[in-house]
């Protein structure tokens, strides 16, 4: 049970884990934070918090839990802001999308990575943004991967993992390395497929006509391309070494694609397509996390 | 009004054309043609044709209207079957998703482009394929690209138009090499990125994790690659001029895009994610076909 959660970001992420866990009833009060007083009113309007501050020094006072959902790029400025500030026993979590670089911001601002500080990253989320899109069921079903330092007090990070069951989440840890890579290549690399096909279909003369011409297929794969700016600018920044490694030999691998299609090798077209079918069924039916619409 | 019409490949795009005309009370007659007679039986109980030919030849018989909606590779053999079959004021067009490998196999097999040849491409269709997934309104709202040549008789072009008016489409008229690069762009290239990106993650020795922790975003993303490996391959060696320069020249970005990243170039990444988004968001609320869910 959370006697008090501060959520510092009420937006998509934070609103969703403020409304998740009021609803299975797991806490008795949540302090907004954030740069936008607009937002935060709305927040309370909703139902979302209980009250707010904009400055995080003063969201954390008493706080038992605090979530940090803020983009990457502000994530060293929130440490350094509520630095000193926590209870002693105050458990620290938070949502960033890649955990390398929470790691270092932590490593900067307190230097160390504090016992009771849990980098964490649910696995939902979307191209909406904003606490009008925070959704109590956001969660239900699906993963959360926490990356535990050898030095995180176990204690903190069964908090956290129960915190992430009462909203209905699956838990999973793994390594931080180990993490940015393989989010590099599920999440990373499909969004800059998406936004560099747009973004290049977009520079062509003919824009109007190609996008016209796009079929339901486009309109899913690209759906991605709507996700927000500023959060995968931080994103791509915060994992640059994975993300520019997996994109590399991604580049390298549709030259040689090309190469294959412009020679007219049918079989081994054949054999690439039908891989990667039985792939994407079976992630679909098989190991995939939620139901396919 | 369409006396006898022959579906030459009674799969989701011949027998979506059936229904779709059948409900719309503009056909008598329907005979169905393909190398499964199973399939063909099962097209028969649905209601989707009268009977069935399994030889082209025969099933073209008397047929004042022939719809050719096999896979490309396959298109040569069947104008092969039906020449010297047709009746003389026949009307044939085809669901060809590259219009310049039907030109040409129609100029290989007939000597010339017959004037009655009417290269169409309804941009419809899906992951799903076979006649049970066939559907009256798949091509509501949906657009048909037509590629008359200058040789194309404009009644036979006409017929051809009212047909698909029919069903609920919008008909639009194109150069054929024009077509096949506007496909590259909008269709071909996002089907390679999809079943290059999940062939390349499904041969990662990890691969099972890999799958478990790709979100929402990569299950649309990827959605694509569930389509029919065969069907793809003929498409690619169909347009493999303009798909592989549209390949090579999305692979140069994607270094390209490896590089920005690596050296942290926020503001240029902004600039691009930001134009891409803008045109995504745009293309949706405008111009794009059919709603988004």
């Amino acid at each position: 049970m959370i006697a008090r959660l501060a959520v510092i970001g009420v937006g998509l992420i934070g609103g969703s884990l403020a409304r998740a866990l009021r609803g299975a009833g797991a806490v008795d009060e949540v302090v907004g934070c954030g740069r936008s007083a607009a937002n935060l009113e709305r927040a309370l309007e909703l139902g979302v918090i209980d009250r707010f501050a904009q400055d995080p020094a003063q969201a954390v006072q008493d706080a038992d839990l605090v979530f940090i959902a803020v983009p990457l790029g502000a994530m060293r400025d929130t440490f350094a802001a509520i630095r000193g500030q926590l209870r002693d026993d105050a458990v620290v979590t938070d949502g960033g999308s890649v955990k390398g670089s929470v790691v270092a911001d932590a490593h900067a601002v307190f230097g160390e990575v504090p016992a009771r500080l849990v980098p964490g990253h649910p696995i939902a989320g979307a191209e909406r943004s904003g606490v009008e899109a925070s959704d109590p069921t956001l969660y239900r079903d699906r993963r959360v991967i926490l990356t535990p330092l050898p030095e995180t007090d176990p204690a903190a990070l069964d908090r956290v993992t129960r915190m992430w069951h009462k909203c209905g989440a699956q838990v999973a840890t793994m390594d931080v390395t180990h993490h940015d890579q393989v989010l590099a290549a599920t999440s990373h690399l499909p969004h800059m497929l998406a936004f560099g096909l747009v973004d290049a279909l977009a520079r062509l003369r003919e824009h109007d006509e190609i996008f016209r011409y796009a079929a339901g297929g486009f309109r899913d794969f690209t759906r991605i391309a709507s996700s927000d700016p500023v959060m995968w600018r931080d994103i791509c920044i915060a994992n640059r070494e994975p993300l520019g490694e997996v994109l590399r030999r991604f580049g390298a691998e549709m030259t040689d694609l090309a190469a294959t299609i412009r020679r007219g090798d049918g079989d081994r077209l054949l054999k690439i397509f039908r891989r990667a079918k039985a792939a994407r069924d079976g992630y679909v039916d098989g190991v995939g996390v939620g139901a396919e619409e």
